[in-house]
């Protein structure tokens, strides 16, 4: 059987999800943004074209890094997950069947205990569909919710990282497959010997456990990671059963999966077992110069001061108060994201851009027919560049529907793409 | 218009909820205790009879007391939330539109803007019916599951619960009701002039906000609360919209009842905007020597030892080794509930009851017919010794399904409980 591509969708419970203007497009509803029949909606878009699942990117609060302020993120409309997506992924599950469900929780701001009975509470109400996607946090913004000035350095932060998920798994396995006996008649709930405590002790976390539940369906979820940071890379190494990869060209991406790859090689894992998602911006239509005039259109709806913003929360610095990648460096202490410093040079070494053009934020989108996104999608993915894509609700639902009903089908007719689920759980899904 | 009462369920993510054996009653279903549709149930019987809402006990771990072992309760069945409570009521929300839906949540082991956010999230998610059952927690085992070796006196975890509820209020008013603006033409999102942060600075909670969603449809949650000490009664007269409160007697409850108005009135508070709801714990049949029946075999299903972990669990002290109210005082250091004490000693003065006597978990229970059930709750009613009642579920489904087809009716026969909902929300019911 030829491999097939895997599928996730990245969401926020907000009215725009990776483009800041996508909360003005008329593809994008606004009546239902706190209400749960939008999720529900997405949801069942999401099974109807197959996706393996679905994860809610997150962030602990409002960004605040443009002029010190939050005024530009509420007045024009950041994106943010409004709603606690938690909370939000049970009703999904209720409306599904097969999709994944997958939360960002930080290694950082969550304890061991209530992140591990959340998730597992998450996949016994989904029948085995839970997914982690793991972060650390790097926002002081976030830290400032928590009692705390400032983010730690990367190193510690992902120190503490490995030990969350140490803790979280030696939580889940606190219960044996077949503890649970429920026999009314001798009155026996549950054996004891197959029921034992995690005790688990590091440097950062300590919980003795054992959680109150049983083993859940998936035993643990699906761990998701989107490190790029040698670090970062180490961690999704060992932990990481889908990454969620910048999106960069052929080249770029190929070497980072044998990076990868190699890495899960060497610590003793199957390299099959982690699949390597880039993110995939698309903006599709009927013809290549509707999808041009669509893809316009929507850059036009951000206001040159939200556009700031994001960049600065994205880069971890005020960029009303510096001018080059020496400043942004020293400006942003621990916080944001060492992929996109990485990915400024990157666009100024290559593009000859300014610093100015180079942190515009403009994400790298596929612009064209369902024969030309499924034709790039192909490429990468022959080329042994990624396992599937991580597909970015730019307009929210339309850009769903779009691409479900235009690229999904031309997935299908090449063979690269499931036509229906091989599995209950998300990971019989992906690995299957 | 006559006062009616209200009726609030008490409910755990589990095979029990108040009695430890019944998880073995017939009347108790067993194959869908981890599964969603199990609450849905229970919400829709709920929702049928009218009641205020439900809320659902929790506890964060397995209870270990009895003889430093976790085995009777995994053993024989203990109660427990099993599931992560927070994470069932987003899916009862979804089959209903009137039932108020609480969570105990913990102030000393939950983070503040977690919890602001997950709660006004429940509000969005369920129109309007969140509801904060709020608890210091109080058992060494749970502080051993966050990092801790026991807990901290009662007067500090109470000085940190005024702080997060404090916190919390703040969080949830940094948006003011009509800061959303949603423009798509003007890419105005939100009015920045009504967005402001929390900056709440406590000595046990620090957390700065803003939360990233609008003012929920509650504006806050209801909060609930069960302090029965001096400091857990200034506690509850300062916050408490509803109060879960120990059943006692007409004489003793009324005394509680008018303690806690005098308390309010006395910060300025309406005492009218707290309802006062002692435990009801219900056998109900179509004749009371059935009912008596039922009752003796529902208590015949719980073995000694889980009988004895149980009140352990409750008393905060392993009663293998005790013998006296004394050595229990000394055992239990700041675990476990005074008013569990106090109520051992009355029963030990009032019934020349035997220390281990007085110690065994039977609840006080009404059992009879519908009429002998109704006629307590009236007598207790209109006697002004509550404003309602918090029923206890003994068997799940089965005694809430009984009390809402016998009992309910009744009541509202005799005009004491509503026919229809008279609001939306949960505050607007608990008011009406």
């Amino acid at each position: 059987m030829p491999r097939t591509m895997h599928l996730m969708a990245y969401l926020k419970t907000g009215a725009t999800a990776v483009h800041p203007g996508g909360w003005r497009h008329p593809q994008t509803d606004l009546h239902d943004v706190f209400s749960p029949a939008r999720y529900e909606h997405i949801a069942r878009v999401l099974e109807a074209a197959c996706f393996d699942g679905c994860f809610y990117a997150d962030t602990l609060g409002i960004p605040d890094l443009y002029t010190d302020s939050i005024r530009p993120y509420v007045e024009y409309g950041g994106q943010l997950s409004h709603l606690d997506p938690m909370m939000v992924l049970p009703v999904m599950a209720r409306v599904t069947r097969h999709l994944g469900l997958g939360a960002t929780l930080s290694t950082t701001f969550h304890q061991a205990y209530h992140l591990a009975r959340m998730l597992a509470s998450l996949d016994f109400l989904s029948g085995g569909r839970a997914c982690w996607n793991i972060v650390t946090s790097s926002m002081d913004f976030e830290a400032r919710n928590f009692g705390r000035q400032s983010m730690d350095a990367v190193q510690n932060r992902y120190d503490q990282a490995d030990e969350m998920v140490e803790a979280c798994c030696a939580l889940w396995d606190c219960w044996g497959a077949d503890a649970l006996v429920l026999d009314k008649a001798s009155g026996r709930f549950a054996d004891p010997d197959k029921v034992h405590r995690a005790d688990y002790e590091g440097k950062y976390v300590r919980v003795r456990g054992p959680l109150t539940m049983p083993r859940s369906p998936q035993g643990r979820p699906v761990l998701m990671q989107a490190g790029s940071s040698p670090r970062g890379r180490a961690f999704a190494a060992r932990w990481a059963e889908v990454i969620f990869a910048s999106s960069h060209g052929i080249a770029d991406a190929s070497a980072f999966y044998q990076d990868i790859k190699g890495r899960m090689e060497a610590q003793g894992r199957n390299p099959a077992h982690c699949q390597i998602c880039p993110a995939l911006t698309v903006v599709v239509a009927e013809t290549e110069s509707i999808a041009r005039e669509k893809a316009e259109y929507l850059d036009s709806l951000t206001p040159p001061e939200l556009e700031l913003a994001t960049s600065s929360a994205m880069l971890g610095a005020d960029l009303s108060k510096i001018g080059t990648v020496e400043e942004l460096e020293a400006a942003r202490g621990h916080q944001g994201h060492g992929g996109h410093v990485d990915r400024v040079r990157a666009k100024m070494a290559a593009d000859k851009a300014s610093f100015t053009e180079a942190t515009r934020n403009r994400r790298r989108t596929i612009i064209g027919t369902a024969t030309q996104v499924a034709d790039h999608m192909e490429a990468m993915f022959q080329a042994g560049a990624c396992d599937g894509f991580v597909v970015m609700g730019n307009v929210t639902p339309g850009m769903f529907e779009d691409f479900a009903r235009m690229v999904v089908p031309e997935l299908q007719r090449r063979g690269l793409f499931r036509t229906a689920y091989a599995a209950e759980t998300l990971r019989g899904n992906l690995l299957a």
